[in-house]
């Protein structure tokens, strides 16, 4: 076994602390946080160094590194402070260079160099949480154009995006057992007539927006259909595996960044004469945070090098995704108590690491989908 | 043994559920809060109702009632969404009654008649958190006059409130072993020369303002002294117990509030062809709730009667302090993840909810302290 | 509210507790345990004290008391250290008074006053855990007699009892809808030809035996059934609730058993120059420990009180079964994790309480059955 | 990163599920553990098969491995329902090696050979448990000779051992300030006159003798002396990081033998009309157990790693103890639950393990004193 990284992901690392410490201070952090603003000049600095393309094949102009590369990158731009959806375009690039035209991969990709968004996904509706089967809308053809008609919701930077990515079921009732190959895929320019985009008012990832997407009647061509029709659900699959890690891998850096913050508070604030790090209920809190980030790392770098590897990531990444959404919330609430009162308050990034954590344990699966993925799947490993 | 409360009891609760009904309805603490603004007019309409003078003597103006009569009020506004802050009135005009002049009588009553704050309590300053010994602000005699010198912070309400109840130690060196004899409480008006009131930016408690407030040369009469000198931290104190039991009350029924919404939405929200509260995991988070609402209740309600029959609460207040603080964030935050994404829109009350009861972990005493308090006092009984 | 015992219930517990200093000294349970022994002696001194027939109507003998009463005295034995299962004859009795033929009750209760078991009943089995619809034991007339054939398990005092509370279910074909009218209750002469004890060997509850019981053509007659054929199932209901909550109060007392032994050792033992107590990590564990004792309390002193006022108790048994278990074992094993290795000796009784604890939040309903009755309780209130 | 293991790991682990099927089966471990009788024949055949010479230098006799491969041994040991006592001879051996005479060497060496414990370690005392400095147990020089006085306990296997390793302080009074070079190693054998060994009773660990030793003027020669004079805390040190862990693998071990027992009983108990496997709260049960697992394993492979590349583990093998044990136990715990009424009987190897995983988190340093060690080792780290 080895445990260590080599040293071309450390060098990677490093000029990954460079690029942040100048572009991604905790003072630029906490204003674009305050005034609900995209760190625009965050991403086109990490643009710049050439992060956007890392994981995206040579043949298109990326960098390519293995899966384990993408999530010590993941991680540490959350561990500096950083918002997780600076850093992963590499896998909307891959969705659509498995399944995209070539008109549609330019699209995609002329974004994300242009330091904006690849697309959106289309994915949630209001009836169709956890239960993705139940996603009720549609895709009508008529006289040669194709008409989406529906109402998606929780869309990750929607009102930024130029296109969707919308997954929509066939108007024309199911005739088959399968529903789920009712589900078909289709590239969509935000600014087609009939889309409506309305932000929701959320308690904290306050630099993206999230939106809900009015679709009515948003005429399409043939030509916009991503994939293979009625694949629509098994091509979204594809990448959820390695997104799950890199949420966990971001939420693993989000704990650090928290944990630190509190770990060096804990040695200099003083009360009752020592500094509170010589209480034992503050070692309790120490030690079992380190123990989670410890453990979430683990998982973590075992589950990418397996994906490096070939093997099957299912239960391990649903397990990476559950444990660390959990227990990064846990790291950050203690080190919010540590803090105390400071850290209720938002000149303490740890406040602000604790309102985006939480959304993690539902967003990209619930804590309880990962149960029931997971549970069902292990289990099936001991019926001899 | 009896459970029941009394008609009376459930006659004013009923009568309090007119004023919120009409005063509190949940569009109004949305607006409040999405405003940062006070709910002043809620306020009023308890004041009018008369719920700001229960718990104070007839003699006062006041309708006396015991402590569990209290405890129920305070849990009922948070059960249907109001902030703890427009309650718990009687407390502050007791500190008054028992320590303070006739002149600072009624200049806190007349306030709290106004709808206004009685006053806020000058304590808590950056060095001395939980330790409230190393309070540093001085009070110093020069000609006849009194100067305050210092820098509080964590002070709620101070921006709206006219007077603050400030903690002070004497200015000459500490001669005696016990250096808690060196506090004393004096009357400050918030309009006195001196004064600097600063915001803090909190990420929950959006309806009232929380202060830093830097006194620099504050000059004050003789006749400002509040009770008597040296005695500034047991005056303090004698009041502890109930606020403790107060906080409990109002995190009980944030619990509640959250709960009963979240109940509601189990049985309604169809996924996978049916509620969500036909699954396990649902069950599961909803029958612990039950049970932690079940224990917070009757923590307080035992407390409170311990109370009004003189016996002890010292351990009671804390353990129920530290209970219902941790327990009522851990049921709305449950809460939260059966409400999925909705849960973590300003849409939805608990969020609000959510983000207001973390800081109950830290305020009023962290949860470190109620263990400190609580565990010493329980292994002194076993001592023999 | 009033949360005081009467001075009657004192005084009862206070006769108690001299019947346990009597004859249930902490020596005389450790030699039972440790020789697998009945305590007969402990049986015959509560047997004669009349604690036995504490709830039984006095026509027949006995001394009526409320639900609580017999809580408390529950729990005192068990906080005394006694086992659980010298209590709660009552209840048997009142299965017999209120379903048993004339002959059948005589049978009953001349055994309980002889100082043996009334009966053992005769319920789960192999394939009918959680799942009691699954009871495969049948009876089956033939020329005029009754045979039972089945196979029961997890039978407490099998071998002690005379006679056996069966049931089993109508051998011809199902032809109703609902299955559980199938049961019918049986009065099973333990010395019937046909009728196989095997004790199974357990790691803990050392002062009964638990057994196996293999039924092969037991032959009974017409007037051996008890109550209503086919109302077996709804019979054995009758009870379950006050059961429950009997099972919770033992449950309470072997907590504060547990937690008093260690709360002392906390201020005795010393390591590190003071008392072990004086450690925040075992202030927290008395702390939590204490808050555990107090709600269980609180959750079974409530849950009497509605039965004796004729209130629905459904919900509250079930969450106090289910808290007092898990809590139960919290308790204790911080309790043992307190004390180090001596906790893990029988020397020390806390070891025998941890034994006898875990199989708790198995026997009766497992938590899991708990949840599921609760849960879906507690959601249908919110169906608005 | 690489976190396959070798093909000569994998290799020696074959050739120990062999010894194990031939000589550890169930049926043998469940004898052993309901006499009360040391697994003689299993220990035989690991001696035979070469695996208590495991980690032994070459010159020495044995075969050198490196410390992860220690780990997979004795985890494999354990997850095959094998005892951990009878593997991790090679740190008995160490210990002597290092600090030890020949003729001390030659006797541990050969009593491991034979197939018996290289010695004892006589080391924590009744008031020396977690606070080591207090060992009381003297050594006295008269006459040329030296005399050993005391009292230890908790001794594993001394019972069986003939010698013993034994920490004893100058009985001259202490004249440094650092009382831990009192402690002097010295080599006794158990036969020496003035030795009364008691055996203990406890509820686990039914396979080997735990037991009190009293020391009454137990005359030993200068070169009995283990080492140098005043090292002998020093000396015990030296290897407890790799007995931690060594300690956290049979953990391991131990939660899979119980987690791998109860999965399948899962999908093979059938209540309700299906297995309850497919029920949420076994699944839940099933998930979190695994992930603890997963946690487990990378802890300990991540830290025998790092031993092998000559990393300090002070931190990470204090961790991995702390959390093996606790997590253990939840397993164990949670196999029991899943496996309801069966697991509580001893024909269900799961109710030994969940009696022997207990007292690990008392032995071998308690969880408490592992958060000491880790907690303030780690806030050092945060000392900028």
């Amino acid at each position: 076994m080895d445990f260590q990284i080599t040293e071309e992901q450390e060098l990677l690392l490093e000029s990954l602390r460079e690029v942040m410490a100048r572009s991604g201070s905790e003072d630029y952090m906490k204003e674009c946080y305050a005034e609900h603003r995209y760190p625009q000049e965050l991403v086109d600095a990490l643009n710049e160094a050439g992060f956007s393309m890392l994981g995206v094949p040579e043949e298109h102009g990326g960098t390519p590194v293995d899966t384990l590369t993408l999530m010590l990158v993941a991680e540490e731009i959350c561990r500096l402070g950083g918002p997780h959806f600076v850093f992963g375009q590499a896998l909307s690039i891959a969705d659509m260079l498995e399944f995209g035209s070539p008109k549609q991969q330019a699209e995609c990709m002329g974004e994300i160099t242009a330091g904006r968004v690849g697309f959106v996904l289309g994915f949630t509706e209001p009836q169709a949480g956890s239960d993705s089967s139940a996603i009720a809308t549609t895709f009508t053809r008529r006289d040669g154009k194709v008409y989406l008609n529906g109402h998606k919701t929780f869309m990750s930077n929607a009102q930024r995006a130029r296109y969707m990515l919308c997954l929509a079921r066939n108007s024309e009732p199911d005739t088959e057992a399968n529903k789920k190959n009712a589900f078909t895929m289709w590239w969509v320019p935000m600014a087609a007539k009939g889309i409506t985009v309305e932000p929701l008012s959320k308690i904290g990832w306050h630099m993206m927006d999230t939106c809900e997407v009015y679709l009515d009647e948003v005429e399409l061509d043939e030509s916009d259909l991503v994939g293979v029709e009625g694949n629509g659900f098994m091509q979204l699959m594809i990448n959820f595996e390695v997104e799950r890690l890199l949420m966990a891998s971001s939420l693993l850096g989000m704990a650090e960044c928290a944990f630190e913050d509190a770990a060096r508070y804990a040695n200099q604030r003083i009360q009752f004469g020592k500094p509170i790090g010589a209480f034992q209920l503050t070692q309790e809190k120490i030690t079992y945070s380190k123990l989670r980030i410890e453990n979430m790392r683990n998982l973590i770098h075992k589950t990418a090098w397996k994906i490096d590897n070939g093997q099957s990531v299912q239960i391990d990444s649903a397990l990476a995704k559950l444990y660390c959404a959990q227990e990064a919330n846990k790291v950050i609430d203690d080190a919010m108590q540590i803090m105390g009162g400071i850290g209720y308050t938002t000149d303490c990034r740890i406040s602000r690491l604790w309102l985006d954590a939480r959304v993690q344990r539902i967003g990209g699966g619930t804590d309880e989908v990962m149960i029931h993925i997971a549970g069902r799947s292990i289990l099936k490993q001991y019926q001899d």
